[in-house]
């Protein structure tokens, strides 16, 4: 199993070099880009389209979905408002770098503000593979239980912010906010939160505004300007 | 790549080895045995639960439980009625043979009629592993959505049965049986179908007789007899 392991971390450190290379790409365009995580049927594809029919009139978005298989949640991303590519990974168990680097290369860059890649549905394995975006983003959901962080402490520790979907079955389903949250902050203070429901669209004010500032951030093309002088 | 897939490949092989030699163990032993597939929280660990206090009554029944972390899901099994052993996989995202032998090694087979093994969340990474196990289950729920089968084919298309679960939520989540069932049928129309709400209670008759029936298949010895014979 040695040899495996370390045939795999090179193929890892191959990974990370040409997820740098996406993140100059995206960087040098200007344009904010963020990984979105979640477990199958979390609703991170509910979240792109509340997402873009909220900021398609002020900003210009596009997704990059990752699936095994199907055409039907870039189908639901363009449906909304965005320009949408959508990468069947053919059966392996999350995006990698060379899949966003293909899926980058059909996307008009300089006229985007803000990019969304759809990871493959998995807790697990996505966590592993570095796509060049500028924030992570993992999207956890009221049915799934509140003991999840404590069960998938990788995919908890590892983001930027956390966005806990389907609110409004909160009154259906046994889960404590507070033992869900106390999970969170003992893997990953720093994270943003968010409380939302796609369904009812209650709480995407303060997720949206984090967006915002992130597109803001990037649009400047100050982080292309230092890289230049760097 | 290819040669990292060359690797990847003498790896599973001999996991199926070991995964026959845990086969031969429980038929030697006329031990039914299941691998439980979901995503996470999708209530795989909430029907371990019904099923245990069901038919703890009737007959012995154990719980090999996979997670990357936590001994929650043994300690639930365990206060149900069952003989629980947790396998930590320290962030691997499947259970594989080698670890279900080490489960097996702790547990008195001999005095078994079925063993429950839990496998880690995740729809894709577990369905190239095999255990060594009697039936594949695969528990969906209602609030993943209605397009599961059609964005996961390999996890539906390889079990011996389906559970769908959270029926209760119906109400609240947009959810089409019928879609869901549809997809399920072109991938694999001989499973067994199941629907039941872990919450309620309902539906689960069934699906215990399903086990039952299992149970009475494996414990008269015949497939341990057959083997010696051959």
């Amino acid at each position: 199993m040695t040899r495996r392991v370390r045939v795999v971390e090179k193929v890892l450190s191959a990974n990370d070099r040409l997820a740098e290379a996406n993140r100059a790409r995206l960087d040098a365009a200007g344009l904010f880009a963020i990984n979105l995580l979640a477990s199958p049927g979390a609703g991170k594809t509910s979240l792109i389209e509340r997402t873009v029919r909220a900021l398609a009139a002020e900003m210009r978005l596009a997704v990059i979905d990752g699936d095994l298989a199907t055409q039907l949640d870039a189908d639901r991303a363009a449906a909304a408002g965005a320009q949408a590519v959508q990468i069947n990974t053919g059966g392996e168990c999350h995006l990698d770098a060379v899949m966003v680097r293909d899926g980058l290369a059909q996307l008009p860059l300089e006229a985007l503000d803000l990019l969304i890649v759809e990871n493959v549905g998995n807790l697990v394995c996505p966590t592993h593979f570095q796509l060049g975006t500028h924030r992570s983003v993992l999207v956890a959901s009221v049915p799934e239980g509140d003991d999840k962080p404590y069960k998938y402490p990788g995919s908890y520790r590892g983001v930027d912010a956390l966005v806990l979907n389907k609110l409004d079955l909160l009154p259906y389903v046994p889960f404590r906010v507070e033992h869900f949250w106390k999970g969170v902050a003992a893997l990953n203070p720093q994270a943003a939160k968010f409380e939302v429901s796609c369904q009812t669209g209650a709480g995407l004010t303060a997720w949206l505004d984090w967006l915002r500032a992130g597109v803001a951030e990037y649009r400047t093309g100050d982080r292309a300007a230092e890289r230049e002088a760097a």
